[in-house]
C-alpha cells in the first residue's frame, strides 16, 4: 500500500500521544473504525490512516500549559485517498488539522515510486552549472535594489555594474511587478543586451532572473513569452500563488526555464514554533518537489535570520539524495564577503552566495561588491584566509574593512 | 494617490514603534529616502510607503521579552507599486516582512475605487437566497461524512437522508478527491438525480457543493464541465491553491457557480498570535474579495474552536457594507441543534448553520438531524425557547437530549 508519512510536533498530556495520533489518523481518512461492521472494515482498510510512531518528550514541557509535553507523531495516509497533487496532499495531511490547536507539520515522506508524480527541478544544480559553465565553486548572486519607480536606464546600469563584478546571477527585486517604466518584456530584452555586452567585454556570463508576476492563469503564457524573448530564468513568489502553480510552470516544456522560488509570505506559516510548517519542509522539500531550481530562504546570519538548524535543514532537503534533481540553496539576507567562509562551511560548494546590500553597499559600488565576493570564494577554495587574500585584492580588503568577518 | 493600508501587530521597545514602522514603509517600497538627492525624492514620492499611525500599548508586555510592548502599525503602500492582484499585494505588504520576526498582518484596507479590481462574490448572500427561494432565516447545511473508500450508492443514500431532513445545502467532504468509486462528474449527476427526487417528494430544494480538486490549470475546465452537468455549487480548498486561483474561478462567466471556500490549511498561517494573518482578514475579507459566496471557518463553540472575537470578526468582514456582494459566514465544527439560538445571536439571520456530527449523529439519522436544526431555527424565529419547541418536535427533543443546549 502506497502511503505518505507525515511527521507532526504537538503537545499533549503524558501518555495521551497515542490516542491523539489515532484520532488524527482516522479523522483525516475514513472517520471511524471500531464502530464499523467487519465487512466494512475490510473494505476500508486500504483507506485507513495509520499511526507509525508516537514519541513523547517528557522533559520538553509546554511553555504555558505545564501539564503538556511535546510529542512527535508520525502518521501514514494511503495515497489511494487523494489525487497526486500538492493541494490534495496538504488538504489531507494538514487541512482541517491545521486549525486544530497547536500542531506543526514537520516533514512529509513520499515513497520513491510516488515521487514520480513530482518531476522536481528541470535543471537542478547540475543543469544550472552547465548553463553557466561553472562547476567548482559556489555561485554568486546579487539582487536589484531600490528599483520601484525607476526607469529602464536605471535598471540596466545597475545590472551592468553587478555583472561587471563577476556575479553569476542577478535577480529582480521580488516587489517589482508589471509597471509602465520597466515592463516585464522590456526588462528581459534590455537586460539581455547589457549582459551580452558585459560578456563580450569580460568573457563572464551572468544570468538574469526576471520576476514572473500577474494573474495565475496568465503566468504560463507570460513565461513562454519570456522564453521566446530569451529570458535566462524566472523569479517566482510561489507562496502567494500556490505550490501547484510553481509545479505546473516547472513541468511546462514550452517554458523550460530555470525557476527561482522566493520565500516572500512564507514566514506567515513557518515562523511559529507551534503552528504551520517547518522551514525545511516548506522552503526545502516542497519547493524542490514542486520544481524550483533555486530556493531562497533567510540565512542564519543576518537581521532577518532563521535559526541555524532550520536554515541548514532547508539546505539538506534541497540537496539530499532523492530520485529528483537537486535545487540550489540560496541563504539570503545579511550576507557580506566576510561571511563567505562560514557560508561555504555551512552550505557547501553547491550553494549560492546571495547578497543585496553586501554588493551594492560596497565602497567601490556593485562591481566592487561582486568582485569582493568572488575574491572571497577563491580565497576559501585556495585555502587562504580572507585576511591574507585581502592583501592582494583591494575590493575584498574594502569589504572586510566595512563589514568585518562576522 | 491610491494606496492600500496595512495594519500590523508587532512588538517593540517603548518609543521604537515609529522607527520600526518607517523602516517597513521604506523597505517594502523604494528602499531608502533621506540619502536620495532632492530630484530623486520628487520622482519617487509617489512610490514611497507612508506611516499612517503607530500605537504602542504600554501595558501589553511581550510574554517572553519583557522589554517589549505590543504596537499597532498602520502603513500605506501606493497602488502604483504593484499590479492589482492578491499575489502582488500580499508580496508587497507581507512578503519579506512575514519573515522578519514577530509581526502579524491584521487587516488590509482598499479604497472603494481600487476595490473595482476585485469583483467579489458572483452570487453573494442575496443571490444564494434567490437560488433557494429562502429569504427569512439562516440556511442550514450539512456535510458528507466518512465517504472515503465508499461508492456512489453510499454517497447518494447519505445525500438523500440529509436532503430529506430539510437542509438547504450539502457539501462534499473536503478530503474527497478524484477517485474511481465516486468520480467528480458522477457525483454531480447522481446527486442531481437524488435531489430532484427529494424535491418532487417534499417540495424542498437542496443544493450540493461538489469538491473542485486537481491540478490548478485544469480547475477552470473542470468547473465549466461541472456547470454543464448541472452542478449547484463548488467547494474549493482555496488555501492550498492560492487566493488568485479562487478569484479567477469567481470571475469566469462560463463557470458562474456559487463558490464555497473551505478553510483547510489556513490554520497554518492564522493560528499564531505573533505571526501570519488575522483570521478575519484571511477567512473573511480576502475570501470575500477573492469572490467566494460562502466562507467556512471554525466556530467559536466546538473543540476545533476559534476565539469568539475572531469568529465574529470573520462574520463582520464577510457581510459589512462594501462595494461588493456579501458572502455567507459558515461557522463550522461542533455545531448541534442546541446551539442554534447562540449561532443566530452571534451571526444573525444571514449566516449558515453547518453541521456534520450534529446531523449524522442524530438518533433518527441524518434526516432527523436536519429536521432538528430546521425546527430549532423556526423556534428561534418564532420567539420560542428550544425547550418549549421540543415538546412539539420529537427530532428537536432527541437532539437536545443528546447534545444539550451548550
Amino acid at each position: 500500500m502506497s502511503e505518505i508519512t507525515a511527521t507532526y510536533h504537538t503537545y499533549t498530556k503524558i501518555g495521551q500521544g497515542a490516542k491523539k495520533a489515532e484520532g488524527i489518523a482516522l479523522g483525516l481518512t475514513i472517520g471511524s473504525w471500531t464502530d464499523l461492521p467487519l465487512l466494512e472494515q475490510q473494505q476500508l482498510a486500504k483507506h485507513k490512516g495509520r499511526v507509525e510512531s508516537v514519541q513523547e518528550f517528557h522533559h520538553d514541557v509546554h511553555p504555558v500549559h505545564k501539564d503538556q509535553i511535546k510529542a512527535e507523531l508520525k502518521i501514514s495516509y494511503p495515497t489511494a485517498n487523494y489525487s497526486a497533487d500538492l493541494p490534495a496532499i496538504l488538504t489531507t495531511v494538514f487541512g482541517k488539522l491545521s486549525l486544530d490547536g497547536q500542531i506543526k507539520l514537520i516533514d512529509l515522506s513520499f515513497t520513491p515510486g510516488y515521487l514520480e508524480n513530482f518531476p522536481g527541478p528541470r535543471f537542478g544544480i547540475d543543469g544550472i552549472r552547465s548553463l553557466l559553465n561553472v562547476y567548482d565553486r559556489p555561485l554568486v548572486m546579487s539582487i536589484f535594489k531600490g528599483v520601484i519607480g525607476r526607469d529602464l536606464d536605471f535598471l540596466t546600469s545597475q545590472l551592468r555594474e553587478q555583472a561587471l563584478g563577476g556575479v553569476d546571477l542577478v535577480k529582480d527585486d521580488e516587489i517589482l511587478f508589471e509597471n509602465p517604466l520597466t515592463p516585464f518584456e522590456q526588462r528581459i530584452t534590455a537586460s539581455k543586451e547589457v549582459l551580452q555586452q558585459v560578456y563580450e567585454q569580460t568573457g563572464h556570463c551572468t544570468l538574469y532572473a526576471v520576476n514572473l508576476t500577474g494573474r495565475t492563469s496568465q503566468l504560463r503564457d507570460k513565461a513562454r513569452k519570456a522564453r521566446e524573448l530569451g529570458a535566462d530564468a524566472l523569479l517566482f513568489n510561489v507562496h502567494t500563488y500556490g505550490l501547484d502553480v510553481l509545479q505546473e510552470l516547472a513541468e511546462d516544456d514550452e517554458i523550460s526555464l530555470p525557476l527561482m522560488a522566493h520565500p516572500a509570505f512564507s514566514g506567515a506559516f513557518t515562523s511559529s514554533v507551534f503552528y504551520g510548517l517547518s522551514s525545511p519542509l516548506a522552503l526545502g522539500k516542497l519547493i524542490r518537489y514542486a520544481g524550483a531550481d533555486f530556493s531562497l530562504f533567510p540565512s542564519p546570519y543576518g537581521s532577518v535570520a532563521l535559526e541555524k538548524s532550520a536554515a541548514l535543514g532547508i539546505g539538506v532537503m534541497l540537496t539530499e539524495e532523492a530520485p529528483l534533481k537537486r535545487s540550489f540553496p540560496v541563504p539570503s539576507a545579511g550576507i557580506h564577503p566576510g561571511l563567505v567562509p562560514l557560508l561555504m562551511e555551512d552550505f557547501g560548494i553547491d550553494s549560492i552566495i546571495n547578497a543585496g546590500g553586501g554588493v551594492h553597499g560596497h565602497p567601490q559600488g556593485a562591481a566592487g561588491g561582486g568582485k569582493a565576493f568572488r575574491q572571497a570564494v577563491d580565497a576559501v577554495l585556495g585555502g587562504m584566509t580572507l585576511s591574507d587574500a585581502s592583501a592582494r585584492h583591494p575590493e575584498l580588503a574594502a569589504a572586510l574593512e566595512l563589514w568585518g568577518t562576522k
